[in-house]
This record gives structure tokens, C-alpha cells and sequence, in this order.
């Protein structure tokens, strides 16, 4: 992989012209996008900019970010050859800090559960993950430093668990998600992969001028280790990523429990698909009853499926969200992060599923940020990240403490 | 003005065709567009539909908000001949509820400070008020008997004053902004436009499928008088309308006292505009980066003038506005509605300058709902209206005081 912080550094110290570390990204994606099929869309001639602490970083965007010098395409048939008038914001800040858009990365059908063929890398068989599924492969596969991915469900995370890289997915609404494609606007956050952690926060703040974000690892922190039981057991794989996690931590320095979760959190994570698929009947309106027929069918089958969520039950459903997030904050008084699976196990075989979000749901919910750090390699060579999660706007702790645990799993 | 419920009301009883429904607009618009110029594009062929609680409805869209089939050019050069390749969902809700879209309505550019040449139908030498200025110009001139807009500052509830209509702003995101054009996505609030109270009410429902909000009007409901001090003093005229739509709702049985704000809900109301510009600048990061020189000249300026807002800044005005909407829950334990007026006072003359959203901007950062009811009329035929605010997801008791208010001033 190529690390955006190490490039940074070389580019800022001169040692690397921004030419040069946009001409590696290049040179890995001409070796690898054929067999990976990252991208949607590959930049035609993509250039480095000379200002910005971004430049000479090479960035996708997944292709349900509206961007206004290439097809934004959505993986759906009903987009083919859309081309947007305007950036998206995000891609703006990602611009104004001097980022290069080397291509849009691929995306399952609308961001939702239709796959792509993106394979990924560390093991060809099995799915990447998904919805982000572009931006977390040509990130494990060293095509690109950095990636901008979606997350409603677990579209960041769990990708990025399944392909062995980091993420964050910010707290709500830190990146704008204006030109993004709706799924579900209380739900949507746009989040950002990249190689390691460092890079991961390097890119963030750079974004959004943010330097707190930039903080060292955090000394001696306070975990509370959830295993979401609510949310239904984890797999044999997935709980040994999550004790070597801990033990790390521990061993570390971190005072380490458990936390218990109490019932409303529970019920939070119950009520995520009311939400989701309220907001997703007027957010998918125009696709679903004008374009019935070419609509992607697993998505299409979810929506038939969930066509009698009343206003009633939607009201409830978001009145228990609003509740639980004040018992989530009070559960922050006494842990610096919650530690949690990114994913339930390793990414599973074959291409016709991403994967589960069940242990991503609840904390999209929340609108916390979580960063995923790779925490063990199963049998098959398959990563198996955990989310380090924070109180909403306790970006920049989530960082740390992601930074310390990545530092002490290395060791 | 054409009554939306009376309409419905004869149609659902067989006693008018949707057709000769539609064609009522249709006549009033051939005979009165050409002076008041409330439309930037109409339907060219525009049929009613046989089906849906709306049918037979005409019904205006501000043209910040995407639809397929027309243009969306957001009052604004630099989407001139902009075609969206959907409708936004709040428009799909009114296609599926019956309604007919007859045309796009003006606003001011991207919904923000430079004026459009609409006329207030009341005193042409005056503005209907902005930025939603079609659809509130459209409703009072009888062309139409329902019209979208939108609200960030005082963008629904202040051409409604301006113009004599009802309109609501309801709680915030229960219609939603996707395919709308953003100005800061924590304010933005699409608004409905109609003849009456009820008329808004009607089409509220029609459009979210909530019948509770067809509630009658309350009886003896308590009434909380805020003058909102902390905004600067509102002119003469201003002050009469707040004093006779207070007495008469005193007279026809209502409890009314006037509520001191604290410290906090003005401070709340400071940092309205630390909010919106700072997402300004994200959401129109593409047209002013990119586009500068096409920028409408007003907005522009703003932005200009808005660049040094830092990200603490707005972290710490979010973090007022979430203080304030605590407390101003707490606040209607006490009443069941506020009772402020809806702009410092008439439509100002002239149309280079759309009037002043100080009365307004507090209840969108709240995300309260506000029914405009129009109050008194001033000299130069000019109306002004009040608005009648309940807690967050209280629309129905906000709609249901506002028909309360709408039938004692007629008394």
C-alpha cells in the first residue's frame, strides 16, 4: 500500500516532486486496475497540482459522489452517462487541498446491495465488502493513497475490515454529503480510506482544516470493549480479531473492560432499518416509480419489501435514535472509545454479497466516528479489522486511540 | 386566491373534474404572469392526473429544487439550461399525491440574496419577499393553489407575509431537501404555500401521508407572545399586526402571555449565520471556486465577507443551537405555541432587496415549525403576516393553533 503521510512527507521535505508521487499511483493502477477493477472511471489525464497540503495525492471517488468532469454513474444502469453539472463539496475540499480525482471508484448499484465485480485484493475469490467497494480495494491494492467512500449501513467499515485497510467514518455530517447520492439523509456519512491510520487523519484534516486532528497516539486510554450482542454473534474469526485487539491494548498500556449495553441502545440498533428504509422510499422515489424495471433488483426487492413502514413507526423509530444518543454520550463519561468488530468475520467468498453490516448499523446511527484498524489475518489471507469508536465530535480522540492500538498491534 | 381544500372538497364530490380544476389555474396564470412574473419556467402541456388527494392540484416548484422534465436553472446563470436527470423527492411526493406541476416558480439566486423581478401582486412597487419569491407571488395572485419553497434564513415564512398567503415551514427534514440546491444543510427546510391554513394543511398531509395534521382548529389554546427583542425592534406596522392577531386570539378564547426568551435562545439566534455561511462555503464551493465571476454579485459578496469563519467557530455554534433547542423544548411545557411575527414589518418597496429574515432565523436553526397567518394589511394594500411556532414534530398543533388564529382574525 502507499502511504499518503509518508508521501506527504517527502513531497513537503522536496525529496519527491507532487509529478512523481501522482506518477506511483499511476504506474500501480495501469499493473493492477485489470485484474482489482476498482474504478468506474478512470481520470484521462489526470495532473498534480503544486499547492495544498494534498498535492500529488492521487484520490478516488466512489461513483455516487457527483463530479462535473466525469460520468457519475451511480453502478446503476438507470445513471449510465450521467454527467453532473457541479463537484459535490466534498470533492471541493478534496480539490482545494490539492488532491488529484484519479478516477471514480466502483460502488454496489446506488450505494445499496446490488454488487460490483471488484475483487478483492488479498485474496481474489472473496468480495471486497461493500457499498464502498472501489475505493477500499485500489486502496489494499496500492493503486491509490487515498479514497472516498459512503456509509448508511456499514459501507465504509466493514470494507474496510474485509480489505485490511483504515477508515474513518467521521461524525455526522463533518463531510458534507451534498452531491452525494441520497440513500438516507439522516443515516449518509462520508467517509475516507487510506493505508494506515496516520493517513487516514492526515487526509481528514487536510480536508477539512482540522488540525487536531493530527494529534499522536493516545497514552494509556480507557476502552470499553462492546461485543454487540444485540446485533447477533460474531463469527470464530471475528471474535479471536477482537481479543487480540484488546490484548494488544492492554498490553500497551489501556485499561481494557467490557461494557454492557443497555436495552435502548439495543433498541437503536433494531430501529436502523426503519430509518433507512423510511428515508429510502422518497430518497429512491424518481429511480423506484419511473424506472421500476431497470432498477437494480436486490435493491428494488428491499424496497418492495418495506413499503408499509408507516410515518408513525419512522417518528418512534428516530424518537429512540434521539434517546440513545444521549445514553451513548453518558457511556463516553467513563471510556475514552468503544472498541467493536468492524465486521461480524472476514470477508465472505464470492462476489455476490458485500457482507454484513449488523455490527456497523448501530454506531452509523450514532453518527459517531469509528476508524477501522486491521486487528488480525484469517485463514485464506483474509483481513479482519476493529472500529475504534468515539463520542460524536471526539473525532480527533477516535484518531488517537486508533493510532495507539495500530502502533500497539504492530509490536 | 384559489382555496386548495375548496377545490379538493369539490372534486372528491364529483362536482368538478381534475381537469377543469387544473384549468382554473391555468387561466388565472395566462391572464396574470405576464405582469407579476412569478414563474422562470411553466409546464408546457401540463395534464391533471385521475388519481391521488391532490389531483386536479396545480402546484408551483421553486426552481432550486431538481425535476426531470423541466429546467432547474436555481435563478442563477451558471445553471442556465441545467436538466436534472431526476426529481427531487419532495417533488415526487407531490406527483404521487395527484398533483400537477404547472411550472417552476422564481427565487432569488441559489435561494440567497440577489432579488428576482417577481411583483408583489398586493402593491407591484413592492417585493413579494424572498427567496421563495414565485410561489408566494403565485399563491397570492391566484395563478396557483399550492407552491413549494424552500427556507434557510426566512425564505418561506416571510414571502408569505409579504404576499398574504399561508405557508408552512415544518419540523425540520420531514420533507425532504434531496435534489434541493443546499445552502447549509443543517438550515435548509422545504416549505409549503397555499390560500389558507387549511388549504397548507391539506397538502401537508396529502404530501407525507399524516392525516393527524387535518386536525380542526384548537380550542382556548395557551399562547406565548415573544417579540424577539434580541432580533432589533420591528417597525410600527410590524408591532400593530403582533397586538391585533394577539387580541384576537385572546378574544376568541386563547390564554396569552408574553414569554421573555433566555439569554441562551438569543445567543442561539446570533449564530444562525456562523452556521449557514460556514456551510455556505461548502455547498457552493463549486460555483464559487470554480465559477466566480458568473457568482450572483450579493451572494458573492457574502462569501467573500464569510471566509474567515474557522471550524471551532462552527463547532461552537452548533453546539449553542443544540443547548437552545433543549431549551426551547423546555420552554413549551409552558405553552402550546409561540406567537412572533413574521418579518420586522411589509413588504419593503422596490425590488432590489427582498426584506429582512431577522424574525425568522431562530425557528429554522430550532427546526420548530412556523404556520404564517396572515395578520393585518398595512398602508399600500401591503399584508402582514404572523406566525404561530410549536416544538419540534408538534406541525399538527402548530397547524391547528394557526387555523384557531386564521378564524378569530377574520371574526
Amino acid at each position: 500500500m502507499i502511504s499518503l503521510a509518508d508521501l506527504k512527507r517527502r513531497i513537503d521535505k522536496g525529496e519527491l516532486s507532487p509529478e512523481a508521487a501522482l506518477a506511483q499511483s499511476l504506474e500501480v493502477i495501469a499493473a493492477q486496475e485489470k485484474t482489482i477493477g476498482a474504478f468506474a472511471h478512470l481520470a484521462p489525464h489526470p495532473r498534480a497540482q503544486q499547492q495544498g497540503p494534498l498535492r500529488g495525492i492521487a484520490v478516488g471517488i466512489k461513483d455516487i459522489v457527483d463530479t462535473s468532469d466525469m460520468p457519475t454513474q451511480m453502478g446503476a444502469e438507470i445513471y449510465k452517462g450521467h454527467r453532473p453539472r457541479a463537484d459535490a463539496p466534498v470533492v471541493m475540499l478534496l480539490k482545494e487541498a490539492g488532491a488529484t480525482v484519479a478516477g471514480k471508484t466502483t460502488t454496489t448499484a446506488f450505494a445499496a446491495n446490488d454488487p460490483t465485480a471488484t475483487l478483492n485484493p488479498h485474496n481474489h475469490a472473496h468480495t471486497p465488502g461493500g457499498s464502498s467497494s472501489g475505493s477500499a480495494a485500489a486502496v489494499a491494492a496500492g493503486m491509490l493513497p487515498l479514497a472516498l467512500g459512503t456509509q448508511t449501513g456499514g459501507s465504509v467499515i466493514r470494507p474496510a475490515s474485509f480489505c485490511g485497510v483504515a477508515a474513518i467514518k467521521p461524525s455526522y455530517r463533518m463531510l458534507p454529503t451534498v452531491g452525494v447520492k441520497c440513500f438516507s439523509w439522516t443515516l449518509d456519512t462520508v467517509g475516507v480510506f487510506a493505508a494506515g491510520v496516520e493517513d487516514v487523519a492526515v487526509a481528514l484534516s487536510a480536508m477539512t482544516s482540522r488540525p487536531e486532528l493530527l494529534a499522536p497516539a493516545a497514552k494509556a486510554p480507557k476502552i470499553g470493549v462492546v461485543t454487540q450482542d444485540f446485533a447477533g454473534p460474531a463469527e470464530k474469526a471475528g471474535t479471536d480479531a477482537l481479543k487480540i485487539a484488546a490484548a494488544a491494548a492492554e498490553k500497551a498500556g489501556a485499561s481494557v473492560r467490557e461494557l454492557k449495553m443497555p436495552t435502548l441502545i439495543a433498541d437503536a440498533w433494531r430501529i436502523h432499518t426503519t430509518v433507512q428504509q423510511f428515508e429510502a422510499h422518497q430518497a429512491f422515489a424518481w429511480e423506484y416509480r419511473e424506472n421500476y424495471d431497470a432498477m437494480p433488483p436486490l435493491l428494488r426487492k428491499r424496497l418492495d419489501e418495506s413499503r408499509d413502514i408507516q410515518p408513525a413507526d419512522y417518528d418512534e423509530a428516530r424518537s429512540v435514535a434521539r434517546k440513545a444518543r444521549v445514553v451513548l454520550c453518558e457511556i463516553f463519561r467513563d471510556v475514552d472509545v468503544i472498541l467493536a468488530l468492524s465486521a461480524p468475520g472476514a470477508a465472505p467468498k464470492g462476489l455476490d454479497w458485500t457482507g454484513d453490516p449488523r455490527f456497523n448499523r448501530l454506531w452509523t446511527l450514532m453518527g459517531t466516528p469509528c476508524v477501522n484498524v486491521p486487528a488480525h489475518v484469517a485463514e485464506g489471507n483474509l483481513p479482519i479489522g476493529v472500529q475504534v469508536i468515539a463520542d460524536f465530535g471526539d473525532d480527533a480522540k477516535a484518531l488517537a486511540v486508533a493510532r495507539f492500538l495500530e502502533a500497539a498491534l504492530r509490536a
